[in-house]
């Protein structure tokens, strides 16, 4: 029998029993709604996807993950017979919202963790409940119990002996590492799409983003995100508008650069104190403030000798932490080094191309000679960009290698590597001409031309760039589709979305973010535009970033976050850098040397002592602001209060138990 | 009928009742052990008495604290008759430990909270459980049972019109404003404490201080006070024995000093770092690290019109927080402001006292002018520590007008109005002529006479005076005790125990640390002798410290915490403004100088940028070392996960229930 029709038969008898466990789990076809989509590799055995579809289908007794399951197409032929379609019913995917512990408003307008059992206390439950969870949540919740889709006895995945499992082993990272399923992406909601694209970035007018909507639709993480990045271009405004005139008027008195470098040191700290309280009344109003942290399971590309978790006690591979330190200080730290020096060194060949600019400019005075005068500066910004790039290939590769545990310190680690390296990469030329140089017309137009370059750059290859080549493919895809037989508008939408690149997470846009708040905070009081062109970017940022999300990339997996995490850290010391800068900078301008002509050394310690000073104001203002508003901290001391009560009374209804069988004891004796 | 025979006869039905009612409850006399005493106003009507005994010995259901009680003597005419002994049986203090959430070790080794169900399954339980606890824990537990005794229907005190109840009012807050309690402390066990006074200080021998022994005795709050005095002193060893032969040999180059200095601010950023490991190990091994906090009823002292609490929903006295912040801004701070004027005026007219004894004994150039050179400085010394107790007297009462509703905010801002003044009253002096004078030699004989003056000080006046006034006191009450009829050891204990002095709290003890450290890192560099100083003082402080608590003052009731709280804070502030201090001090050095002599800018640009980065490293080096050391962390981690387990297999167990009712509703469709 050739190995065609094998399959074809195995095929067949697969299809029948799928039908008849479907039948059985689940009511007909029509209520069977697709919410995310497995990809499995073209010549996968039949055995192993008739094995996976009962694992998922199973019973949760049984460990299955009581899902729905159908194959996109009926014709084998296609190639589409190797995509699924995972669902579930309403009933399941409640309970599926308890067990990851999602948080609805209730009908006394509090939020609480959702119960299946008191589900009729929540707002906006009907009946049977389908329209109360949200399509990311679903698919978050789908997500979730894939993820947690364990080996129990099996020992290899059926029909791949090499794909070895062991008692707890995540099915579907074993599945993935082995290359047996390609991907598992969500399914992008047509008409919502549609109705959030228009509300969005289609009408070209001021208001303000639809912030819960995206929340809605693209989950926590990125709602956040968008968020963030409005809040923050409402917050430069001020900087912004206060900066036009001391530019336009060139208001380089002592007195003004003082008040103006105050304005935006004290600014910065209180914006970033507000976004905490804003971000708290957001998450709160989500639900994610209240989320309780799940246990951290290891992360997919962690690998080791089987061997016992100390705190879990199950089996799961094991790294030696000392193996990991020297890995960590043996290479990545070297390379991290090697790297900062790479970067030190490309800046002083800048320095070179600079003065040669300015040579060549001073001998020939020609018109073509004014512009060469910009050109190291654009050609430095765009080796700090594609460098900055590299770069990052490289952490990611070393971060992996380092083979972190948890994911969360896999991220830490990341964002470390990440982070000094491009502020030192954007920023190092910057601080030379400034402090070494003591330049402060050079720093000036540096900066500026920094600045523009990389924001025109970013936007360009992060978002349009692939929005053109999405389109461009698109058609393809679509001509294509066209020639299948069974041909509907899903088949089409999900041989578009498979082929569409993955969402890459939030790192590049937040990074984006906090290098040109560097830009603004750093030097602000030597170039008050700053602001304005961060300002204008991040308008156009949006647009771009909203196109990115809804037309070139696939959905991502909606995750629940409670804050912007490590980020708020990370711009929190940019503003303490910021304020050492700038008071070096206001001491180093003629303005103030002329000042102090006479006592250059009263004039350095009143500059220490402002700075100081500063320092204590904005670390007193973080201390007195309070991280969340007086009704969120009612709200929350409320919820705590009730559960204290809760397992108070459960003790108090033991001890009159107890009492009860200590009066019978009593009678007894 | 005379009052007195009224009140007889009322005390002869009271006590029949009472003798009737606590055979009922307990077994005989014989196993009711006195843990605390309460005693009652000597005009305390008969009614009362009787009705809180009833309230304390009810059932809880009753809403009563279900405990024993007894009076002290059966023979009326004495006063003795006002004082109640409580006590309560072993399963009515586990089961309390259970409700305060005390946490013991298990028999594998793992500390969990104490559950009355489970107390075969934890170390050290026997049969009864009646060695299980320790004295300080059931008189924690019974202290609490009593301030929880809360009123139901109750409008008033029984006998007491004037002395009104709500529902949730405390009874005990409620006797004790309206002066009907005098006091309520826990008895001495006098053969534990004669045997851990000498282990504790009875022998002079170089040993470490029996830290879980005093714990066990005194509660966990003087425990780590005690272990925190210990380990500050053995951390201040190195800084002591490095500074010695920088005094003698007058190793005044820059160089030397550099060292001197950086090791001085590493070092006290370490040392705070690695105490906080060693509390967590500490607290771990009390169980206080695990304890769950309890949600925090209003303070005592906290009054204002009856209104409903947002958070709790229960009837209690409000306050509006506008008329707190009004008190706090309009009379607080200028009253703090004017203390703070008021003691730079102060200093002033020390800094002119010292130009008076300088030109004295320059005119007279006598033995005697020499020694009035000193005496300024002492003066200045008293005057100091004699504000700082006013002020803090000052300061209590402010806080307490304040109206603050929780206890803990109470003493944040107390502990904040305390600590600014002090510091200041006892620095401000220093950083004068250190910062403005600049005179490196008068600033290091202030330091020392400051120094010294105030240890004498305040062992004097804290240990030694209470120590001695007590001794002749208790003198006098055994001879009165020895003239009652029925005079027992007891009796004579609590007599001679209810004379003594309240144990004023931790506070002054941590704050005479805080000003010490103080002392030693602020100026360190120029007197490297106040380390020696300062382990010497701690080391006499140790005995009369323990001394006070075992023999001075009646014994405090034990409280859980599992950190020193805000004093970790404070610390650190104070190692942040110490490298301030010390940087500056360096750049103004003569040696220093003398090497940068032809550029002073330089000097003061290369001090600021080392000033800079010793404060990057404590802030990396508080951010690189766990607050907790490994295993602590593994523990935590391992008791965390245990909790997510639980509730995920319950939650999967509802899972499963509902798939069976599932496949029912199919079944029945």
């Amino acid at each position: 029998m050739p190995p065609c029709m094998a399959s074809e038969t195995c095929d067949m008898k697969y299809r029948s029993k799928m039908k008849r466990s479907l039948s059985k789990l689940d009511p007909p076809e029509l209520d069977f709604k697709p919410l995310v989509v497995i990809e499995l590799a073209k010549n996968v055995k039949e055995e192993t996807k008739e094995w996976l579809t009962k694992k998922i289908m199973d019973k949760k007794k049984d460990g299955g993950a009581q899902l729905l399951i159908k194959p996109l197409m009926k014709s084998e032929e296609d190639e589409s017979a190797n995509i699924y379609l995972v669902g579930a019913s309403a009933k399941r995917l409640l309970i599926g919202a308890e067990s990851v512990g999602l948080v609805k408003e209730c009908d006394d307008g509090s939020m609480r963790s959702f119960i299946y059992n008191n589900r009729k206390e929540y707002i906006n439950f009907r009946e049977d409940g389908a329209d109360f969870l949200t399509m990311a949540e679903c698919q978050y919740i789908i997500k979730h119990e894939l993820d947690n889709l364990r080996a129990r006895e099996e020992k290899i995945i059926a029909g791949y002996p090499q794909a070895k499992l062991y008692p707890g082993k995540s099915i579907l990272r074993r599945l993935q590492t082995n290359g047996i399923m390609i991907q598992i992406f969500p399914l992008h909601d047509t008409e919502d799409l549609k109705r959030l694209g228009h509300e969005w970035y289609c009408q070209i007018k001021v208001a303000f983003q639809p912030i819960d909507e995206i929340r809605r639709y693209f989950g926590d993480t990125l709602g956040l995100y968008f968020g963030f990045l409005e809040y923050f271009t409402m917050a430069l405004l001020p900087m912004a508008l206060i900066g036009i005139p001391y530019y336009f008027f060139a208001w380089e008195d002592y007195d003004k650069y003082v008040i103006f470098a105050t304005f935006n040191l004290v600014w910065s700290t209180v914006i970033l104190e507000i976004w905490k309280r804003w971000c708290s009344t957001m998450t709160y109003r989500w639900g994610t403030l209240l989320m309780k942290r799940q246990f951290e399971e290891p992360r997919p590309g962690f690998h080791g000798v089987l061997g016992i978790n100390p705190v879990t006690g199950r089996e799961e591979p094991t790294y030696s932490s000392f193996k990991r330190q020297l890995r960590l200080y043996l290479v990545s730290l070297p390379f991290v080094c090697l790297s900062l020096y790479l970067s030190i060194y490309v800046m002083m060949i800048y320095f070179d191309l600079e003065n040669w600019a300015l040579e060549y400019h001073r001998e020939h005075q020609s018109d073509f000679s004014s512009i060469m005068l910009f050109v190291p500066s654009i050609i430095y910004a765009v080796v700090i960009e594609v460098m900055n790039r590299i770069y990052k290939y490289a952490a990611v590769f070393l971060t992996s290698w380092e083979n972190h545990r948890l994911e969360s310190s896999y991220q830490n680690h990341l964002i470390l590597k990440v982070l000094v390296f491009n502020f030192l990469n954007c920023f190092a030329s910057l601080f030379y001409i400034a402090f070494v140089m003591r330049d402060l017309k050079l720093l000036r137009q540096s900066l500026a031309t920094l600045l523009i370059t990389s924001q025109i750059l970013n936007q360009f290859v992060e978002a349009l760039l692939p929005y053109w080549l999405q389109k461009r493919y698109n058609k393809k895809v679509k001509k294509n589709v066209k020639l299948l037989k069974e041909s509907t508008d899903l088949v089409e939408q999900i041989h578009l979305e498979k082929e569409m690149g993955a969402y890459p997470g939030t790192f590049d846009d937040y990074l984006e973010l906090f290098l040109q708040f560097g830009y603004v905070s750093l030097f602000s009081c030597v170039y008050p535009l700053a602001a304005i062109f961060a300002v204008l970017n991040n308008i156009t940022e949006l647009y771009s970033d909203a196109l990115k999300m809804c037309c070139v990339f696939k959905r991502p997996f909606s995750e629940p976050s409670a804050s912007i995490g490590v980020w708020q850290l990370a711009f929190e010391t940019m503003g303490i850098i910021a304020v050492v800068t700038n008071c070096a900078l206001l001491g180093m301008s003629t303005q103030v040397n002329a000042l102090f002509d006479d006592s250059k050394m009263d004039l350095i310690l009143i500059v220490a002592a402002i700075e100081h000073a500063l320092l204590a104001v904005k670390f007193i203002l973080a201390f007195v602001i309070p991280d969340k508003p007086y009704d969120i901290q009612m709200k929350l001391a409320r919820l705590e209060f009730e559960s204290m009560e809760a397992l108070k009374q459960q003790q108090q209804m033991k001890l009159s138990l107890e009492s009860f069988t200590e009066d019978d004891d009593a009678m007894d004796s």
